[in-house]
């Protein structure tokens, strides 16, 4: 992008900067954005020593991300990203034969998940279902007392239609699906859920959401206090999440014969299943966990940032249950996650690389009204998550885990 | 890097790949490792019909990554990068004015940590210390019974030495702590907690305990069933991390006068303090929730992605408490993040654009066998956390949150 | 009762149990109830040495519990009653002032209460409202994966109706309100919400659930491995509870003039205040805790006692969150229980001195439809609650708990 | 206990209390317990119209319970108590056969858990181990910052001995084991965890606590803000107390023969085992439940109440985890309950139908200063917490829950 840098012009913003004539943020008003994300580099490499030579070589103008999904950009950090597979998935909404990709730093993850996808394909191939959809928002009020509180979840249920409408008015795609109040004391919570299409939706909902509160203060006696009161809940690790689910609620599950887990996995079903009891659900249970998985966090890490999701988001996409059953025929998996929260439109998947993951999948983009692109990034993330869980299970099983650590990683 | 590519044997490979002669992954062992990721381009682009074009233009040569941080490369994911501050911060190990490096897709984070960052520097700063350091990992055993688990559990704490000397043994940089048996039924858990010093070490204590878990198959009856019996616990929202930390357990805190939060943040110290409150507190408690904060993920992600830390390791770097207390002459806020995982050698750390992203700090590589740059990292990234409340709470507080994404957002 | 036991029956009984020709259970065929009661005290006593002539002086029929409340009935174990009170609750069942009855073995116990609810009637009394309502069930069924399983919670949606007539068809009082499912791999679980009226109404939605587990099993494919799959939740301390509610949700509040803080519970609004937020608050995030309070489960233990609740309830009685607010007149408090159990009909409510203790209340026996006793006795429970947190927080914020407790304690 | 009243006294106290002479809780100074009692009785009964009569006939002297199990007493609640075995433990601490006292008011609760001791003694009777032992007591503490905290912690670390000096010197049984600090902010907790022998402990521990924070205030900067900072956790359901146990941490187990399994539970290993993942694994996962299974806290509650310990207690009695393994031979289950605080000595055990209770065990009193028959009492509970959930998985496997409940219940 060098070509794209008026190096003078850097140069001469970023003594400016340092005069304290301007502030960093203010840099985008005096150049184009490559230029002064080059002048930005010279301000901190002065100041710290640093040489962010790389970090200037990102492949995209920068205007693509200046504005829209960064401030005071720099440059570009560079994850590693690769594929693994191909695996078929037999979706609710995504159907057909698929690479995945995923980007990491994590050595041995991208071998760990192509191994457990081999089997899944070779065993014919994962089924994947959402089974419930819905972004949420949950602003908090305060209230006169819990007379009022009472009251204003009673109106809230009554006057569902209302909110509806203002909620709609903000946006051509979301759709307000229900409400649901909480009473603590003097704070009701109201938790909109919606459905947002192929967006994965916070800052429509968002702004949806905000419109219905203006509603409610004109219309009742209770004060907004914040448009977000964490029962929504973004970003945190909540159990309300695992239970009610946020997003997609997803699972992806496969039946491996018998065979394959003994020659491809080196181990048995029965093994894999102690693996999942003790390891997944009794030891998940003992450290007071919301996830019941092995490394549920790592693929949806991985597979977010190849694709242009939240990386945050990850926290929540980590609350899954993983069951396992030693058939006689063989081993039956699989992986359900609460609440994997993605969009193939907006956010970080307008940016290159990310546009280029969602490609590979086949799945950029708005499709239908019904989310159907979300819902199959949806299907593809549980699939990857159930190569990585059968992968790890039965490397454990087998015993091997620091072997492979130690061969592949670091 | 496309004049590292050597384009003929790229197209031929990826022939052989489709033909079914090879995997993808046995590409590394037929051409260097930007040729290899050329090649599975191809096949993913025949494949998908995507073109991967950006993706195949990263700024470092592929043999960095592959071998070492990832399988299966096809080319990197770019994450737009920048920075916020400067910001004063007065640690136990990190002392001076920085810069903040964030990698992020999300609009409006880096504006919002700035304005945060800017009214602590404003106030003198931050101040941070980490309370509580150890790398842990967890395996699980399985006995003949309780009264053998009882058993176990006994041996371990009087043999505690000996598994020591294994564990060791294995590594020049990592020391064992302790060691905690939890028993349920004839599962024992065993809680191996290393001084890892400025490395994040999840594979050296992996490889560590294995040792360790030799001699307690040696020694006693009891049968390894698992290196990793979840109660590490590694990448997901588990109560044990939040409550007796994990990595790092690290607090920044500011007092900011009164002036500042009017003049600057357009609120009151009582209404921020009443944000957090209702939602940060009691918010949080109703959601079932193990992090009381309004957007430490956000701050975790970026920064961890900036700095080549373990992407899914945000799960757990959303463990955070904030409290805030309104006092006459201003503001206290203070954010506690219980396992802020983070290392400064390894990992994703050698990769390029990471290392420039650790040089902004000044922290890269290993420091004293203290661990003093892994723990100015933690406090750098508290102080960040610290500035992302500040700024979301402060906005909340005079309800601005739907019109700074409207106007910053996407 | 010895007036009606037969002591020669009883004697020769426990002779033949000892022989082996009986076994404890069947000896209700043999003989009256209070006469079986005395044939196994012999027999124990003769096993153990135990002396168990108080357990004998039981002060009601036997028959009155044996085959309703209990089997294998020896006895009855006494437990100290007391009142706390009066106090005035303005409540949307109860209206008036009242004694609360407590029975309980820990000293100082209603000393506190009866401190907490001087001061609030002393203010003007409480105001408690339930907020939300419902009775669960949540039966396991296995499907053949999640295809089916996706299937079966969208054939739930669609014919909840059906499941109604079914499930209203066992009982009179019984109104199922919604079904709820929640799908992880291959097993479905469906949450039955039910207004229960005047019972606590377990053993209700218990059959009404079976006769609507027999319709599903008979429409769908899937089938029931449990009626109870722990998602009720019943008797365990899960989140589910403590964010959806069960029983009832309920609430009381009150406010207290500064005066009255600084005299009556010799501390400030602010310092109460302080109490509850290092403590309830930041003190059980940290705990990782379902339940931010003081002591809430010492008094519903203690009412759950004195009226015939069901005693191992009070594990998600104690899901309670404690708001409290400094004002410049005084003090604001509320403590919101998620998930009381109550009845007023049913169980131990029939049982003498339990009856007599609803009696205290003037709420014994079943109400109208709405269920408005067991709403009364919510509020009511939810009001000690109130007071037991004011007493105790106001006690730590003078810092006289250990001598409160040498004082009046064992 | 009509006999220890003096009427005409308990008539004249009872017109003053409504002449607003004196207080309800005054009456003890002015009469003997059982006076003061009816007194009481004779207030509320012209208050509310109730007819406290059985209430009133309690088989003990009220001197036993007023002034050091209750305040304000009017009698007693009756809680019919019954047996359920015998069954042989193979404990640490309890070696031996016998019966198991339960007190409750929920039918089929004796029956189910005598029908499973039943099969357990046939099976050769149950093995117990305590694996954890330590009451514990956390104050709060507020520093000046978090560098003042990280003295704090640091301070206690290295002055263990000065505290346990301190906290020892109230108590001759009492031994603190350690104090781990755990710091958000400007909070200091510090859990003090002691060796309570044969006591449950609470008061003692509170005490011994207050001792130590003097020694704190003193010889550092921070002030007491808390004599329970809510990370001890009392009655609480906290993940602390989950993991890391409080008061004892116990097991009980068996393996049953699959013939026993078949002919008298009605069900198959294979079945048994498929409901307990489902439902107390997989279930109580998706409940966000701290508790994995089915209904330890009837049983905990049960033998609370016929041994005098702590009903509030059941809280955290109810964290237990269930393991069911089905085997060739037949099948093992175990239950493992994190946090048990019985005591054989002090509180409600002294009451006598209490004692009594403790004589069917034959642990009553203080044994050896290694805490033996609290011990003891950990391994029954545990093993009758056992017994019910055989009980009921085998009902549940064998579906039939409801009928069990229509033939015994109410």
């Amino acid at each position: 992008m060098t070509d794209r840098v008026d190096a003078g012009t850097a140069e001469e913003l970023a003594d400016r900067v340092e005069s304290g004539d301007l502030r960093l943020y203010e840099l985008d008003d005096h150049a184009d954005a490559d230029t002064a994300a080059a002048a930005r580099r010279l301000v901190v490499e002065r100041d710290s020593g640093a040489e962010l030579e790389t970090t200037g070589e990102y492949a995209f103008p920068a205007e693509q991300a200046a504005g829209s999904n960064i401030e005071n950009m720099i440059g570009a950090a560079q994850i590693p990203m690769g594929v693994a597979g191909p695996v078929e998935i037999d979706g609710g909404a995504f159907e057909g034969e698929t690479y995945l990709p995923l980007a990491t730093t994590e050595g041995a993850l991208l071998a760990s998940v192509n191994r457990g996808l081999s089997v899944i394909d070779d065993a014919g191939g994962a089924t994947a279902r959402v089974t419930k959809r819905g972004m949420t928002r949950a602003p908090v009020f305060r209230t006169s007392g819990i007379a009022e509180s009472q009251a204003l979840a009673e109106w809230v249920r009554e006057n569902t239609d209302q909110l509806r409408e203002a909620a709609e008015s903000t946006t051509s795609h979301g759709k307000l699906l229900d409400v649901t109040p909480y009473v603590v004391g003097d704070n009701v919570f109201l938790r909109f859920r919606y459905d947002t299409a192929d967006a994965m939706g916070m800052n429509m909902v968002t702004i949806a959401t905000g419109e219905a509160c203006d509603v409610i203060e004109g219309e009742t006696d209770a004060s907004l206090v914040a448009l977000s009161g964490n029962l929504c809940t973004d970003k945190k690790p909540a159990a309300i999440n695992a239970v009610e689910g946020r997003g997609r609620s997803v699972t992806a599950e496969a039946t491996l014969p018998r065979e394959f887990v003994e020659e491809t996995l080196k181990t048995t079903p029965e093994a894999i299943a102690e693996v999942n009891t003790r390891k997944n659900l009794i030891g998940s249970a003992k450290a007071g966990s919301l996830g019941f998985n092995a490394q549920v966090a790592n693929v949806v890490a991985a597979m977010y940032l190849a694709t242009g999701q939240d990386a945050a988001q990850v926290v929540e996409g980590s609350n899954g249950i993983v069951s396992v059953e030693a058939r006689e025929d063989g081993l039956y998996a699989a992986v359900s996650l609460a609440s994997i929260e993605v969009g193939t439109v907006g956010g970080g998947t307008k940016l290159p690389t990310q546009a280029e993951g969602l490609d590979v999948l086949g799945i950029r983009g708005g499709g239908d009204p019904a989310g159907s692109n979300a819902d199959a990034l949806a299907e593809c993330v549980a699939t990857g998550a159930l190569a990585g869980e059968l992968s790890l299970l039965s490397a454990l099983a087998s015993r091997n885990l620091s072997s492979a650590h130690a061969e592949l990683g670091r």
